[in-house]
């Protein structure tokens, strides 16, 4: 055996725990009994463990350090050894100590948000919160970063993001979205209240299984289930699941839940099998991942050659819901605007209010210029300048979600980027796929998927977010391709000028 | 921490391993996407080894090594040690390349009695299997014996089994049965034909619940779920799982597997979660297993108390199969005894002949008095023999089940020895527990359940077989309660004096 194939033994078995440990995270939020839980937790906390030693052997870390100079390897061999020797060096920075304190702070600021959540207290999670900044702060000291401290969280989700890039991007986005904002709100209102009929939870549950089978997501490897929270996850690109929700008085849920969690589905489906473990079979990061499940659900899903094909089959399913809807009256019910009090309901455009008002606080956070006990007020204060709207409780406010009693500090940014990212790639699609629109139009989704395997999938995390970009688009981010798509689409939208 | 603490630590960590295999087998047998199997099987042997590791890791040995003379520990500490001492021992007898060889030929063997069964072709099974008979007798010297090499091999299923001994409680078995069935041969024949009705899955399915509810499975600790083959598998005692199987032309494939599996969930569900991992929170072995699920399914499922109460409810639900069939037609009809080629569709009766016929065979393979090639004629003469009847062909006969093709030898004893503990348990409880019967016609199975608990259950494997069959019942398996069962209760069935 080589050195490199030892390298993909161990990096195989390391995936391996891995996975069995998403397995066993997908069964606690889709079929687990609820007594189950502690018992969960425990197997969890064990497989993380064993993983997390693999991940750090000292042998694990030689085998990297010799490969880094072999000249025998390929050039994909050779960036799968320097993207393992930078996970292998971060890796070492944690200390046992650190993981197990942040671990177990990490459980009591979850317990901590329920209870606060479910009791719209704010005091009552503020304790931990606190707690888990402060190990947050010292993530950030023992990890290291050049220019902010927030830089080092970010890497987690988005390698090599900084701080003051992402601000570049939305400082950008931001004057233009607030002027798109304005006009759309000083126009004709279009109406959305048919996706609030009753909509029976069977037949939205077999209209999504056609929507998944259109985008070819394939179910020989992979599937779909109900969870409270969408979500999707991979133990191998052969068996990738998918979980949606359904709300009988909103159908919407459905079908953007179907369609935006395809998109992570087909990526993960597109990732090399015989890389499986490597880099190079590993999705690149959270921003990629999300630009797949943003263009899906926007650029296609939230388009109207999309509803040409399937608005028929919508009515199909429901006919009397629809009754007297056309496809462009659906269209446009489906992109409505309207500032609203959480992201995960948020219309294409205001959703970016959502991230940009979580990066300053948690920003603000981890360099200290403001406290936890802070929170509630500068929450509300933004989201009344920003979005004009007043936040009736922290319950649906600073509670609202679980980032933060996860730890995920630098998490929300990549929804942004993802959604940029997906604008700038689908103009590259539209510019090589011939006749992209008539092909969606007619159902015709493969010609896309096949585009976006070659382009983003098959590479995994061969290169670097700007590396690959540029390889796709000729260009690293720019986010004035999702302002343009969103001037144009609601200029039309709301006959504005 | 104390050692008895950490040897507690310790065992928890590999009950989590094997734990966590055991979801991953799970979903392979429920819901796992078929691309996915290639992949699982590399994940399932991963945590396999890493468990293997962690078990014959040379500080756990000597940590139980220490504990072995600890004073201090209480009477059930003591027996952990005793017993966790003897598997590891066991386990180190194993070689590395003895368990990889094993593990190869099994999943060679188990693909090619796959593809044989399938073209109903013994030759492409018979090398296969001649080399995984030759491991087993190599595992035989491995682990060593006193009487019999088969003692070895019966150890893992029934730990402190005799060959001697099964042979003994089949000869007591044998004649008594045949001359039973003679006379059920001779009397007239009862009629099983509305079984064979059309049955509707949804209905069925509804059914088992009730049926699992009533015997106080609990649904906040498990579920049911369908699979080819059902089963129960736990991970922990508050997360165990049954299967069921629907033949839509066969209500009684349903009945039986949710009643039998649904014992074997309780056992499990009854086992202390406070000795999670640790041979007090095991079960004890699998004759003591098939116990459980043998006295619910065949005690209480197959008796006329039992229908008393749930055939009006079968009723609802089969209004129209069950039209003219009376209560003790349908319970007439559920005890038809007939030979059959297999045993898992078999009556209460002639299922031990199923047994005994492997038992037979599996003894002389492994002692070397019969060879695999002679298996389908040895196999079809025993069927002829004892049972009366002609093996149409071997996918039917000796190709028929998984056990030989995984290695299980030594297996099939368990089954009968299940029979007969569950005769000679539930006499008991009819001693102890006032009004058993008028209970169960009322659908009252929580005494019958609690006195389980009591009696077995709770004690996990902190006694052997013959210790608790002797604290339950003042002597050891006793297989004349089948006998007195059996005569009785066919006696009665079959108007036979």
């Amino acid at each position: 055996m080589t050195d490199y194939e030892r390298y993909k033994e161990l990096s195989k078995k390391i995936a391996d725990i891995y996975h069995a440990s998403a397995l066993l995270q997908w069964d606690q939020e889709t079929y687990m009994p609820p007594k189950s839980a502690p018992t969960r937790a425990q197997q969890l906390s064990t497989l993380a463990g064993i993983g997390h030693e693999l991940s750090v052997d000292e042998s694990f870390g030689e085998l990297i350090s010799n490969l880094v100079s072999d000249d025998s390897l390929s050039e994909i061999e050779k960036r799968n050894i320097v993207q393992s020797k930078k996970d292998y060096d971060k890796s070492l920075k944690y200390t046992t100590e650190f993981v197990k304190e942040m671990s177990e702070t990490v459980s009591a600021a979850f317990q901590a948000w329920q209870k606060a959540k479910a009791e719209n207290n704010f005091s009552l999670f503020a304790p931990k919160l606190e707690k888990l900044v402060a190990l947050k702060r010292k993530e950030c000291e023992l990890i290291g970063y050049d220019e902010h401290p927030y830089d080092a969280l970010l890497d987690e989700f988005e390698p090599g993001a900084k701080t003051s890039t992402i601000e570049t991007v939305f400082e950008n986005i931001k004057p233009k979205l607030i002027s798109l904002l304005d006009k759309i709100s000083g126009a004709n209102q279009n109406n959305d209240s048919f996706m609030f009929k009753h909509y029976p939870k069977d037949k939205q549950w077999d209209f999504g299984i056609d929507l998944l089978k259109q985008m070819n997501y394939d179910f020989d490897a992979g599937r779909q289930d109900i969870s409270t929270h969408p979500f999707t996850t991979s133990f191998s690109s052969n068996d990738v699941r998918v979980t949606t929700r359904i709300n009988e008085n909103d159908v919407s849920e459905m079908i953007w839940s179907c369609i935006h969690e395809g998109g992570h589905g087909l990526y993960e489906q597109g990732l090399k099998s015989s890389e499986y473990g490597l880099p190079s079979g590993s999705y690149l990061s959270l921003s990629i991942h999300e630009s797949q499940s943003r263009l899906w659900e926007n650029n296609v899903g939230r388009s109207l050659p999309y509803w040409k094909k399937n608005y028929p089959l919508a009515q199909e399913y429901f006919s009397e819901q629809l009754v007297g809807v056309s496809a462009k009256d659906f269209y446009k019910g489906m992109n409505v605007v309207k500032s609203s009090l959480i992201r995960t309901s948020a219309d294409e455009l205001t959703y970016h209010f959502h991230v940009m008002i979580r990066f300053e606080i948690e920003k603000s956070l981890i360099e200290g210029s403001i406290e936890v006990r802070d929170l509630p007020t500068v929450w509300n204060a933004k989201y009344k300048e920003y979005m004009g709207i007043t936040v009736p409780n922290d319950e649906q406010g600073v509670l609202q979600d679980i980032h933060w009693s996860h730890g995920s500090f630098g998490y929300f940014p990549t929804y942004s980027l993802g959604s940029f990212y997906a604008a700038q790639f689908f103009a590259q699609a539209k510019k090589e796929i011939p006749e992209l629109n008539t092909k969606i139009e007619n159902g015709e989704l493969l010609p896309l998927l096949n585009w976006l395997r070659d382009k983003i999938h098959q590479h995994g995390k061969t290169y670097t977010s700007d590396e690959l970009c540029t390889m796709v688009t000729g260009e690293t981010l720019n986010s004035d391709y999702f302002l343009k798509y969103a001037e144009e689409k609601y200029g039309n939208l709301y006959g504005i000028k």
